[in-house]
């Protein structure tokens, strides 16, 4: 049984790599290189897999992994702009490197936030026409 | 290749084990507890998997899919009140348990209703911010 | 201007006329009239219009109104069987008097909770297949 | 006859009233006052009437109204930042005002560039939890 | 209180108009000219208004609009070919033609189909980037 | 790390299996094999997976991916009829073997066209009820 929950967050970003040139950049990237930024309004799914409690007919209570992700992710992303507000956030902020970030995120105090469950994928919608999918190997 | 098909149906619940006293209950499944139901508008997804016939250029033929759900799914559940209408449902009517029980709806009578193609899954939404899959193991 | 904004609940609830017979009930709304009920995701849409404030930018502080709808509709319906547990509720609960029920909600503290904005329209889905408008005519 | 079409852009911006101290402004915006900005993917619904051709049996030939929107308004906002990159832009970069910016664009030269179609209303969703409708009064 | 209820169609077309030369209808519908023409999934929105039973709750019986849509629309141009398959569609087969011919069998019998209710408007959605929209004045 | 994307094209279709009588493709596809044919919005997401590149955060830039798919797959589909336009199209055209035939335009010239990255996946939707999927085996 896998369960996916679906969560919403707005951020800003510009895709820049600093060890490229100005021309390199606006040829990679095009109109997500304008130098002011732009934004999106992402859609994140969290699935985690596990047993079935018998006496609850629950994997988890839902309450417990919202309370991670918004600890976790919303907190740090939603209404912020990734390439100044998100500490630690390493390379490009490309939607590869979101997704890079949030399992890290995630993944970070996870038996105890969620036990029982195992985190086993993070998908991200950056529009709807695209997502990004991140299966997580680690145990946790 | 698999192929989805995707059905609907409007349910009432209420999320009550009876193990567990009032406070638990009210503790554990929130809103979802409250003492007269409430209802979803569910979305359905299953799918199967097995070799395109070369004449017709099917897997199936969907109506012999739609006609398995229709009767073995949808019309025990559809306007219905799961803990009232739906006979031999096992546990607290939670969307795991319901996934659990029409997995065995539609495994029951499976290779005879709708021949050649595998059961693969079944994946239920039971608002726009859950999904539950169920992976079907057991042949069919 | 004109801005609408978007609300979910989740509610149950079942067709039946008092003053017809069994029979004419059964007739009259099918499935709808299944003893034990059925649910629904409603989406409830609520339009007001005004003039933009020239200092903010806005014609309402969005939380204003979702207060005054989350105070006056969510928590009388979301998680709920409208025939049993909304109080005061007028007639046979069909979408039609739903919208009814929550436009008179809504008007009712009015002018005091979000000022400034008058009440234009509300909009309720039932399923994807429907939409109720409401338009409200009354001075708010 | 009224045709809509609808476009899409993504921008980054940060509510902000010069006019007011930085409490105001974060007890008036919340978290869209946060300084570095955040984004979203805007849906921008464009309705325009009109007498229908007899010969082509098209109010407007769709190419047409295309390119002024993104001459006059997609190549402006479209993975930009409101607040850095728009020029002209007249107060606080809410929906509101963007909502009328982008109405006074459309507006200039419409005639010329759609004939025969008005311009009825302009219709701008910032999240899927909100809609900004501007119906257009004057003569284009 | 107006009530829209939604249908879907799958139906193909070519547009082409007979009193133009192959090079304007080609300038005119670009790819929608192709000569063995293409197709989509219409969706048609139907209002409609009228007061409230005060017995049923019920504007209409959603089943009475439902079997004369089914019977002078859907079964008309349902997996249809428009340029081949209807009969007495007036003009190029754009979609405003299409609201116009869907209007008008809409109107032909309707006081008698749908007693009660007043047909207001129809809107069709050729993709999810247009909407077609014509109000009926006509008394029905 | 997997990367979808999502294209668009319309097309229209006719079933019928040239082996079998006009009676048994009648009763085979229904009102799919009506002579005309009809038409649809079919949905494409195609999969590639793959190492991100450390220096620009990427995977893919997805106007590689985008130019082979517009060239390979939409040129050939869009606005066009399956059974008249295209090319070397292998059996009925339903849904199954357009798959698998978008799946071979794709696969030829996939690792110069879009170096590095593997194609994984493609999945269609014909309408909102159904989608096929298939899994590429292939070495590309």
């Amino acid at each position: 049984m896998r369960l996916t929950r679906v969560y919403k967050f707005s951020a800003s970003h510009r895709l820049h790599a600093p060890s490229l040139s100005e021309d390199e950049n606006q040829h990679l990237y095009g109109k997500c290189n304008n130098p002011y930024g732009h934004g999106h309004n992402y859609v994140l799914h969290v699935t985690v897999s596990g047993p079935t409690d018998p006496v609850t007919g629950r994997m988890i209570n839902p309450t417990t992994l919202d309370r991670h992700v918004e600890e976790r992710v919303l907190r740090v992303y939603d209404h912020r702009d990734i390439n100044s507000d998100v500490l630690n956030f390493e390379g490009v902020p490309t939607t590869e490197n979101l997704a890079r970030d949030i399992a890290r995120r995630l993944c970070d105090g996870w038996p105890q936030a969620v036990p029982v469950a195992r985190l086993e994928r993070i998908l991200i919608q950056e529009t709807g026409r695209n997502k990004f999918e991140l299966r997580i190997n680690a145990n946790n």
